[in-house]
């Protein structure tokens, strides 16, 4: 099924861009993902996709769908306990819609929310509108659903070729919202679930991404704990990991960044003890953000514990994106690095194949390998799981970076065997859950 | 391969009747694995399996296999934080085995240990044992491999047919052990991982465990969530569990029992704060531990939530079992429950098809499911997972728990189709994270 499109924005700096691109027939955020200029620019010869400011497109819509950003700030890195979330800019944006759609309409909430806001937040502005209106408050068809799309090269196919979580506020929300996934998601693979109410499904949205985050945050205590048993933690978790119960356990990693797995688990606190008035917090889950977001402080430990004072060391950070192989530096676990290591007084330069400009911190970040090394490197370290990073091999690491003398892999992102080889050149290797990486090699019992 | 064996235990009273089983042909504790009866059988009447007292025979092994329990006792029920742990009998255990084996043996540990132990606390009691007796060290092969079997109706199977887990403490040790472990082990499907050191492969085992735990404990945060949203938090999971990086969410249960679970974590804490000197706790993991020693609460809170005083009700608990189709009651969440119960001054009657006699508790229970029907429910509540119950029709039911008021289904047991149908005989449905079960099936938005 084909549809006219119309994405609708709010008019500011970033936005004009992107609906700039979009009426070009370009993706309106760069895409690794092939397929996004192609669609893209197939709208844009078919002439059925527009972009824009205006909201006078919603009383023309048959469908609405919405993915406005719903934020939640952390006053202090560290303490997710505190954090502050408001639904003002989200509802003023519900109120539009509801002001301007027309009875029939069937309206998508995409956006990850508190469960129970759609029941107890979305809908009584439509009911209000509506009534003010003169508009019959049964023919608004509402829904839930959210994305699971994946950053990267296969975005488009993440949306298309994967199981959709679905509800609406009645029989005939459902079966509308039915009828729309079943045009452009491959349902024959993968089929659609639907819940019993918004509320469940807005719930799995953020248990999914609360699961993801708890299970990050567990195996942090554990890279902790092998360490100070030089113990090689990959290979215990390679050797768990067989287990069909036990396929999920997580890797030993820098941090955890992004959009979802940072903010997800507060959305459902608030939810629970404001939507639902319980007392007390979903401990495990706040405690698991608490955990991820102090993550880069245990690299930066490490790096401190073997070399001792920073002050005037020459550091190099390979990876600003908090995902290899994307461009993404939202809530990047580099931030936290990057700031421990500047407060110290080191020169710290930054490398990234993707990311040219730090938007977050407002810096120039080298995108060309290459020309690293025509730097001073003392101290290098591995951030993001990049491909280019990830396919060096030892020679290219010390060609790279001339004269450094400590590497640090936050990451598993060098194997042993360059890990082996960079030693025996002098370089200090440090590894986040290696144990001890230079004593690896030996049968030491 | 075929091993002339000795099992040797303790000369305590119930090992008695355990050593008389295996001299007899039969698994020394009863096995719903009919291929443990015939192994037994075999064995006897091959002559080459023979159960003792004896130590003597550890002079003549070729290879010693060291299944020792290691216990931490809790000093109170939900605050794990406060446990008593000691090696105690355990070294003076491995002292008998050092002091009765001749050089050339392979030893092989498979207590779940705190890491560490076989390194620091094992390995020194050989020294000394060796030393003492003019023996050369060099010739102990002392190895670590832990147990993934797993109790039921495939028991020998889950030996044969599963990953495992080794090391040594030198090279010579991990070669014996992985020979020993390659003469029984279908090694073609499930290669043997071996792990750089015995303290890796001691961590591998209660880090699984305790990620087990933590998955568990962690769902009971969202499934008392649930319950406040009306969520059904079963249909949540099935829409989540589709995902192969979420498949090993749990669902909502009525606690965790057993062995394992229960304490593992407190052994790796144990070795962190003990082993490694370390500062702080496993914190995720003994929490864990803390929530699902308290699961078994939250039943009875919604037990009292619906029902107010229990004082003279008299109350059905089927399930003493931790566990579906299996007679283990150890640790298990009926005792928590039962205890709260037993306060209050209700009224308490036993079912388990497996289990006849409660040992822990020295009680008597009802084996027959019909009997039940002579007696007077008001509520009952169902709680553990055996076939016998899962296969129950509303009708089934009735007629077994005449008069029954409250139903409460502790543990997924009773499917949406039978609750519905007990529902309209006028009981009342309670279910552990399905929601308000008896609005289920209505559109409720």
């Amino acid at each position: 099924m084909t549809f006219n499109v119309i994405g609708i924005d709010l008019p500011d700096e970033q936005n004009f861009w992107k609906i700039m691109r979009a009426n070009m027939g370009k993706p309106p955020v760069l895409s690794t993902d092939e397929n996004m200029n192609h669609v893209y620019k197939n709208a844009y010869e078919n002439r059925n996709m527009m972009a824009t400011y205006s909201t006078y497109a919603f009383s023309k819509a048959d469908i609405v769908v919405i993915d406005i950003n719903l934020d939640v700030k952390k006053r202090y890195v560290g303490n997710p306990y505190d954090y502050i979330f408001t639904y003002e800019n989200f509802k003023s944006a519900i109120k539009t819609v509801a002001d301007n759609i027309s009875e029939n309409t069937l309206v998508v909430i995409e956006s990850t929310v508190p469960p129970g806001t759609t029941q107890k937040v979305i809908y009584p502005i439509f009911l209000e509108s509506f009534r003010n209106r003169g508009l019959d408050i049964n023919k608004l068809y509402l829904s839930y659903s959210y994305e699971r799309v994946m950053p990267g090269p296969s975005y488009l196919s993440s949306i298309i070729n994967f199981y959709r979580v679905y509800s609406g506020i009645n029989k005939e929300s459902k079966l509308k919202a039915k009828a729309f996934f079943e045009s452009f998601i491959n349902t024959k693979d993968y089929p659609l679930f639907e819940l019993h109410s918004t509320t469940a499904a807005e719930m799995a949205k953020v248990l999914e991404n609360s699961y993801r985050a708890m299970n990050i945050a567990f195996i942090q205590e554990w890279t902790e704990y092998a360490e100070k048993a030089h113990v090689n933690l990959f290979e215990v978790i390679e050797a768990i990991r067989v287990r069909p119960t036990h396929k999920n356990i997580m890797l030993p990693g820098f941090g955890v960044g992004g959009y979802c797995l940072t903010k997800d688990p507060l959305l459902a606190n608030w939810s629970y003890q404001n939507l639902y008035n319980c007392d007390g917090t979903l401990k495990m889950s706040i405690d698991a953000v608490a955990v991820n977001d102090l993550m880069p402080d245990y690299t930066y430990s490490l790096l401190k514990q073997e070399v001792g004072v920073l002050k005037d060391k020459f550091i190099t950070i390979l990876g600003i994106s908090y995902l290899g192989d994307v461009a993404d530096t939202r809530h990047t676990p580099t931030d936290l690095f990057y700031d421990r290591c500047m407060r110290e007084g080191a020169i710290v330069k930054l490398h990234d194949p993707l990311v040219g400009f730090w938007q977050e911190r407002g810096l120039k970040v080298e995108t060309d390998i290459k020309s690293l090394g025509d730097s001073r490197h003392d101290i290098a370290v591995f951030a993001t799981r990049h491909k280019q990073y990830l396919t060096m091999s030892a020679d290219d690491i010390l060609s790279i970076l001339p004269g450094v003398k400590v590497i640090l892999d936050a990451n598993n992102i060098i194997n042993d065997d360059v890990a082996e080889k960079l030693s025996s050149n002098g370089i200090k290797m440090i590894g986040v859950g290696k144990g001890h990486w230079n004593s690896l090699r030996r049968n030491d019992g």
